[in-house]
């Protein structure tokens, strides 16, 4: 049980088409910041299901622990990957749509019982990276300890009593 | 280019649970009036990939023509078929959620553009059976006869003007 | 039973006003790029209900195989199309209203029982234009393998695993 | 102008389904108090739209001086009749699917601009039928006193300041 | 009863602030084309109550015969007057709010049974006018016959079968 | 500046229907249990808008100090309320229609600006009921304090940590 | 039983990020303009919950009466302060989120029983500030006659019957 | 940095009310069938704030790894938890509103940035319950095994391609 990525990030990042790419900006600030080494990547549920497949089962076996899947509309990615692996996945739902996202947030959120996803807020990007530090935080004191800080480090913008 | 299914059913409907079994008698009663062979299948888009995918490519290569897929919550079933096929692909939302099935109409309905699913209204399996019927009847003259005397039947439960 | 429409268009595309024609673009680039012809018409549900209705039965007996109906608001006229034939009617809700094409989708995709219009999202004419392809597809094998080169040709923006 | 319909009804009441007669107690309970002459028919945009065409036109030549439709799910019926006449055309939402009437209300109230349709509350057959009495009220002066008293009546049941 | 109101408007439209005149102008068009004489008020339900009362009574007695109302966000005003009047009540749902005016439209449409308000569609200030002069109509044989020579002169714009 | 009620109740309870009375139940409980005099007047903003005037005005001039205002659908009796006095009015949105009270919440708090109404959630009468007493507890020191006292008291129920 | 605050503010307006400093603009305005002494603090119901808590405590023993709050998203300000006092809390839904602001509009009114949340309309701070007004009006009598006298003023901007 | 809680639970379910015990039942079941210590608490975000600070700190210095919180309406709860602790917090929206939970989801989703709770479907225990499974996984290769071999159970109900 390692918690650096010697052979490779911890984080996967998965989009469904690389124009979505400027919305996970957020997540990948914050794990850079926290030192969590992560991997991007365009894949789609619908047209690529067979990649996306071996794509989760190589990064399982190659040491990524927490995935993070973007997706807007019917938003199907976040739940594929979650059908493809036992280890935890956090869905993005990104808005866009005319509906706001709302339908990407209750697809992503209403799962099946057995298939969970860990769902975010529209277009929280920068959640869903603390969320997988914080999971990754259980297997490292340091990054445990560096989200406490950086906790306390927010206060600092608000007023005093 | 057959119009019976010499070797197996034109139509494929798909469930992702035992307990939808019931939900799909609509569409099940409406191809067997209209004599159209089909096969029910239980598959699940998040549990059982895999099968999925080889059900379809099987499916397929042995005459099946149209998908008819049945799903609640994220609804994922139908988009996952789309994924997998170019033969056209009907959706079923299912209600059953404290939120009427909107969720699963707004997941089927709003698939990502290249990927199309053919969405009839929550719960309606009817309509899904008729309207495979519908695209089957262009490769059957026999068929397409049988809707109109169908649809005409239905004229006399309302008034004369 | 023929899969090129020689004495006219195979697949007939109706929106509700001219104001509409851009937005069904992406359904007559995907015809063309797939050789399937077609016809625009401007019916109203509403306005023009006996013109629909001479408009369906004349295409219908005049080769089409498909309809495409596009519409917003209460979005009546993909409905009325499928009421005046047993063709595949395809509905495409479009946005515009202040409530983003949700009355629309929901007018579309809820249809009474016997009446089936295949729904797809709000605003994706592409979807419909490929919908109304895979339907032909059935009667057309070149077209079917056109189908599958397109999805095939659409995996290589997407990462390898 | 006559104000008692000497040839017939002065109210149509069209529903969708013979399923729906009950929903429509409270509009003929109303049209009876006040003495209104009505009469109630089963047409379906969808499936009859040439018997509902000719209806509407036998109705107008004949006397009808408001329609009152009722419809659930795409509720496409009262602005059928709107489009087929400019004679005033209520529309009452029935709910009955999992969205609560949402969609018919969404329906019937969103018609495009030309093509009005006076829509009531979801269920709300009794404000139709006083709806009705409101506008046939501007004919009949009698009739407007009774609109009056009824309301007067009414206030009754409240208490006093 | 007269059909040209000699004293004064035949339609007293009615907004709560002086920022949505211009949403009205649709309204207005209409009525002026068809040669319906009217007059604006501006008042409020919450603000103006008794302005409203005496406004509602005085316009009554002055030849009045049909209310439209245009009001957003809780939209009270179409209601209020509804509550005033036994003659009809257009109310016009006014968008604005980040709702979209899905609540002023459920507001006007959904009235307690007894005091019915016809509802038209979002910022559908014409589909007001122009039901406003339906119902005029039933009063004034010219008047009905202009409504039909309008719907049949829009019918121009769409295609031929 | 009195904090009880010699002449008459300190909060006035406004439902617009007799039926709608078990619905209050938990905000008379509360102003009972604390000791504030209260009324309950059936009064309806659409049926009887000049005794709701009157009996505000009356209530205002014997002391009332805080109206609560109930109403499902439209929900138009609290904003009618605030519009007649510059007293705090707490409106309760009650279910009841089809669409859960959704309607009457965003009709009760999506007021004007200018006419606030302070809404609590759907058919939750016991907050009205505590807003209102928090509200006279600025009056009143006993009654604050016992307000803290039954916050104290629910403590109990929960878990030590 | 003070009436102005000698030693501090009246009401606390309390928001959850120095951005939302220009969308409590109107409730300060409304509360210069009255002359009731306010302050603002930024304090975060999940960063800083024991700041939150602290002020709290602080700003009821030196005087502040009412509490405003405004929040988006999620929205927990308002309700987190109304269960650290039985003061009166006033909660503003702010827009901004993909959604309009529902989500904070639900999340403020739909307070569990027992912590009231007096809930004004999305964005709405200036009938925040108003609502402030008139419960401290009920301890000043000069603050209550300016509330009458500023709605009096109002009128002004309406038409006379 | 240990894989069994030797001391103590490695999961607290934090319900907001003794009778939100039974919707907890399916998370337990998991939990328990897993092997995996946890305990349940009935804590208010509103009504014991200081109570579940404690507690959270409690909990955290005890072992715990993972909060399971479920809430219905404003569901600040979750939230709340997120607010104290670095470690991974769950939060399940329970229905029980007449809105069906929507409010709770959204809420609970749509929380600001950097604060993220870990959202699942409404009234989905069961998913909280694997979630939570999963990220204690990442800690303890035995129990990452048992959940491959429950999910590879599960594929047991399907049909076989």
């Amino acid at each position: 049980m390692k918690t650096t990525g010697k052979n490779g990030p911890l984080v996967a990042i998965v989009i469904g088409s690389p124009n979505d790419a400027p919305r996970i900006k957020d997540a990948m600030d914050t794990l850079e910041s926290l030192g969590i080494p992560y991997e991007v990547k365009v894949l789609s549920a619908h047209r690529t299901p067979e990649r996306l497949s071996k794509y989760v089962e190589k990064a399982c076996s190659s040491g990524v622990r927490v995935f993070i899947a973007c997706a807007g509309l019917s938003a199907a990615l976040p739940g594929a990957i979650a059908g493809l692996t036992t280890l935890p996945v956090i869905g993005v739902p990104l808005s866009g749509s005319t509906l706001g996202g709302l339908e990407a947030l209750l697809s992503i959120a209403q799962m099946p019982k057995g298939v969970p996803v860990a769902t975010v807020g529209i277009d929280n990007a920068k959640n869903a990276g603390l969320l997988a530090a914080q999971i990754l935080g259980l297997l490292d004191n340091a990054l445990e300890e560096k989200l406490r800080a950086m906790r306390e480090h927010e206060k600092n913008k608000y007023d005093l009593p």
